[in-house]
């Protein structure tokens, strides 16, 4: 599993619980792995609430509510649509903060985006942040690497809070 | 990843995709693992549409529908909850099928049930059914255990179906 490769979702969640914050997940491409290596880690319920998998386009929009406008003039692999995830299921959920991945895991491109290109984005109280991934490998490495970096934004982000405040 | 130990999950979307049938996913216990596992498949998008984390008690009741009477008479961890989550899902995702998990991975125990005390359901368009698991090992191989599980009993009802119709 991708999280046990590192310890970097011991130490997201603990400096989640630590603040008394929340996280939520929304996937496309990634398709559960996300959630799958956070909740790995006992205690995970401390500070993850839950998540969405939107693989189909119509449940990014039915239960994530990214606008069906998003998605017609940028389609699902772009960073407007993975913006849109993460406000979205941060919203959906009442989480702290949402982080969303959305990209093309192959073995087939999509929307003219050849495989590996990933948007990962972080929405959070104060920031929102999106990340384009160029990823090699297979499908499986791919999301996994995707996890990794989905993970490491929220990171990024966590650190940088003070300041953002 | 657990999927890759037998080969029951493109089976299965193999018949959906035949049927032309989809399925949804609502995950406690496995929290994205099922969905991860089953999105792990190349073509998976061809009857997979995407699934619920409901992590946390307060979004099994607010994004999967599933009763707050439900919750407060029989726990989450039940075969009342287990068929209710089943059942949202299908409908709020619009899927043909819909498969839950909720139990108890550890390490700790949950609700006065002890650790590997799970329940999984299916719901389809003239069935439901739920199966209770008292499964061993570390919280990993409960969760891994789960989703196999899980994908067989949807296994067997796709057998069954020509019969329910």
């Amino acid at each position: 599993m991708w999280s046990r490769a590192g310890n970097l979702v011991p130490t997201v969640l603990e400096s989640l619980a630590d603040r008394q914050q929340t996280l939520a997940t929304a996937e496309s491409l990634t398709g559960g792995m996300l959630a799958g290596g956070i909740t790995d880690v006992p205690g995970a319920s401390r500070s993850f609430v839950g998540g969405v998998v939107s693989y189909a386009t119509r449940v990014k929009v039915s239960v994530l509510d990214v606008p069906a406008d998003v998605v017609d003039r940028h389609g699902v692999v772009s960073e407007e649509c993975a913006i849109a995830m993460a406000r979205g299921v941060r919203r959906r959920l009442d989480a702290t903060w949402g982080v969303a991945t959305t990209g093309v895991a192959g073995p087939d491109g999509q929307e003219g985006h050849p495989v590996g290109t990933v948007w990962i984005a972080v929405a959070g109280p104060e920031v929102v942040r999106a990340r384009l991934l160029s990823l090699t490998g297979d499908r499986h490495a791919i999301r996994e690497a995707t996890c990794e970096s989905a993970v490491s934004l929220l990171r990024d982000l966590l650190r940088e809070e003070p300041r953002l405040r």
